[in-house]
């Protein structure tokens, strides 16, 4: 098995071009801060297949926001955030937000960082029912967007590909429009959970703390699919290899070699492994709580929510 | 709304005919004690459309296990009633056991009485993932059977009819038989937890606990469906009138006046109320225990489980 | 074993007595209403032995905010019932709401209608630490009260009595305030999830889901205890009975005749049950935010909250 | 702050030592291996002040035992494993063994890997209310320990240290014996999972995931404190500083520089992370059902474990 640096953040793979100042072919970048509110947000735009095979990552845009608030203790700060993610997911949905939306909670609810997608799921305001039963006109009078959602689980606990069960689940009840959810790795212990990744290109369910998996994107699912990630974890071996790089920059040696080192001296378990913060439950909790009330004001709008 | 005595087990619609020792038309039963474990295993079986009709129940046949045991602390007394179980699966199952197999965890987690069917599929081997990465060869050598599980969620979560989910699910991935787990609801408070039925004609999820929902069996699915279900629960206006009703008996009133007196001094929301032991943690945690070592053993057979 | 209705509602039992609208001997009773946010705030205070007879609850004073409102979906409409809780709260506790605070959250986290103290316990901005840690100036400058807090299990779970526990830690933090938080039994379905409880009285732990235990009060604590409860479940023999005694109000029979009746058509077990409402996650989930929200608002003060 | 390599096991302590196979002065080194079973048992026994300096860990007998199947998916092999904790733990408590127990789950169980002491609390079979009840008689009939258990939460939770809660309760309680579970940090990823670690001299909380807390000691607590520990997690700094050690071997860098430029790459952040397996949440699950399996044994025998 081969293994290399693993990031799930477009721009992290953007700042890993030597040419920092230099602007890789196909791929635009875009940045802001809000001084008032310590927000910081990044679009990358990856524009042709140039950009994709630069990036290695599918054409489309993504959009990273940055703040230390998003990890704060205090209510007061999550307003700002979660008002930003809902203008970001609005702006990438177009029309479609008003349509049927499905939400994805993809990731392990018993394993604290995967659990961020089953939380958001948790404190979703969920429509869909409510409309079939009271009709149209209750929709309009409350202004309410048609949301279902669903926590699939993951692979060793149902034995199916995520891709299996959203594809059958599609097929029966006809979103317009997925959003998915899902915990992240970043390169850096100071992306995590600080760190929103939006985008319009899908996702591979467990890039964060499982396996690789079949992705969920628009040409698998047939329908539009945003994906929202906050990175939670490093993949073990990334955080190792990225400190002795540094060690070794000097020597010579490249990323082959220095994984080869680590599996020696740790085997190949090292590869099973991520790190993580000793409080991500408060993280994962106050995180889910954001980004559950981004959707809710986007898609459930009005009165209700 | 008309209310009515409600109850999901075969066995106490059964007793509700007042000719009780008089064979019911196209109804069989059979009863069958084992002393030693203090175990009856009472077998409804409804043969035609008169039946079913005398029954308000599917043609089909209906398994009732019930036992103290199941409720009991100790694990020793969780063996035979898990054995008994298992055996009575793998003869409504047949051939099929051997085959692809989706068990569906139906309730709600966060309702502690209708966590049961999510809770057996916690604990569930699951294997359809590994023998699609390791092959047929692991499969045998193993002698696993080819389990896949899910826990849908209720409408309330999902926005979605757990038909719609599962109907998906099925599209995709193909299994042949479906086993599905849910709590249920009865009539009397002595059935509670100390009962098993399992029946191959399909489930109405949320019969337990939520509302009534689009059945689950092979006419809707297209697959052989077994349903496992434990009573956890006493609709809370049912256990008044069974009480009123004794009291009235000679006083000529029918169901229908007791029910009608019992909104005029409680309200509709009575019946959206349930009855329960108040130490229904333990039971809900033990039961479920003993039902996914009966699917264990039945399905993934040997060595893994 | 002598059974009778069961209301841990001062109120209800004041409703109780016949002569609804002449004054109980030692017992003030003052009404209300606040027509905007739809919450009613009865305050029954019991002055003197002659009261507390009368009532069969301590001298002190019971606060009771009913609305409606406490079970709304819609955020919006917790700030101003977690206001006026908190408001209420820092009458009751005068100057010690400055001082050391140590939290109860009682009941069983793992049966959902008595999750409710456990569940504020979660969401409690607990400070105490952080003061011995970075010292007075610290906790001044943030206006933060100095909060402790501990969900210490039922009995069945830890083979304690939770005044043991209570008393423990009592001995070893020197807390100046208890405030404990705990599900009440109401006796009509109507109060469930609309109505708080707060009294200086302090508590019996349990007497919502499990059995009757020793009291966590003043006297038995040695600090002042407020107490909040929210009723979660109704008895399931009381729901029955006042079914059955409205029915036979006329014809003589008396209360005690009523419960030896249920006994006979549903056994001895009838008195190990609870009635809840099928969403009852819903509720205690939305209730035990804003409760924490107001003792947040009330001890943790100003910017951390 | 100062930071260094990482360990909460003896027998990584033994084994860091250069002269591998010479003795250590004041340490005793046993080992035994079941073939069978492939499990490993090394006792340390610290004997005197030389030895606890040298060793870094206080006076007193470490056992630790080692086995792949601990993690193993199949039950069958749980039962050896159990069999052999239940034995030793049979030998360090001596005649306490029968006398009044508190069983304590050390760690937060909202995150994952350091749930196992709230997870084998909730298995645990607590008897002390019950002979409370039903007396001396019911205890010796039913061949019962007295046990009871607590899981206090931890700092960020409580605001209290752990050692103020348990000192209060056992002051309240009078247990002769305590049994402390906690998850531990290993300094090599292999031992995660597999290794139960077994000891007479206490434990400081929070040693695995958490920060170092007051010790729970017979010293400090005032009663015979086992200590039982599964290493769930790795510190993140220490297994990096282990990988760059073994590339620095030959260059004469001392650990000191090393966690420094540890710390120049990653930043102090680094040390408030872990590392810990993908799938953590099914060993934690395996390993908190062997340990409680093994309590009940010992402490609550016969009948009704």
């Amino acid at each position: 098995m081969e293994h290399k640096i693993r990031t799930d953040l477009a721009i992290e793979l953007r700042e890993s071009f030597p040419e920092d100042d230099v602007e890789v072919k196909g791929v635009i970048l875009k940045e802001k801060f809000d001084e008032k509110n310590n927000i910081r947000v990044t679009t990358v735009e990856i524009r042709d297949e140039a950009g994709a095979k630069a990036m290695g990552k599918p054409i489309g845009t993504y959009i990273t926001i940055e703040t230390p608030e998003l990890n704060n203790l205090s209510e007061d700060y999550h307003k700002p955030v979660s008002d930003l993610i809902a203008m970001h997911l609005r702006k990438l949905s177009g029309k479609l937000s008003r349509d049927d939306v499905l939400v994805v909670g993809l990731g392990n609810r018993e394993v604290t960082p995967d659990a961020l997608g089953p939380q958001v799921v948790d404190n979703l305001f969920v429509t869909r029912h409510l409309i079939r039963e009271f009709g149209e006109e209750f929709k309009e009078r409350n202004h309410l967007g048609n949301v279902s959602a669903i926590s699939p689980g993951v692979m060793a606990q149902t034995g199916m590909e995520t891709l299996e069960i959203i594809k059958g689940v599609i097929k029966e009840t006809n979103p317009r429009l997925i959003i998915v959810i899902d915990a992240l790795a970043s390169r850096s212990i100071n992306r995590l959970n600080t760190t929103v990744q939006i985008s319009d290109t899908g996702i591979s369910p467990g890039s964060g703390v499982g396996n690789n998996r079949k992705a969920l994107n628009e040409e698998s699912l047939g329908v539009k699919v945003i994906a929202i990630g906050v990175p939670t974890v490093v993949d073990a071996a990334t955080i190792v290899a990225d400190t002795l790089t540094k060690y070794m920059e000097s020597t010579g040696f490249g990323e082959e070699d220095i994984f080869k080192f680590i599996s020696e001296v740790n085997g190949q378990q090292m590869y099973n492994m991520f790190v993580t913060p000793k409080n991500i439950d408060e993280s994962i909790k106050r995180i889910s709580y954001t980004l559950s009330e981004a959707l809710n004001s986007c898609f459930s709008g009005g009165v209700l929510h």
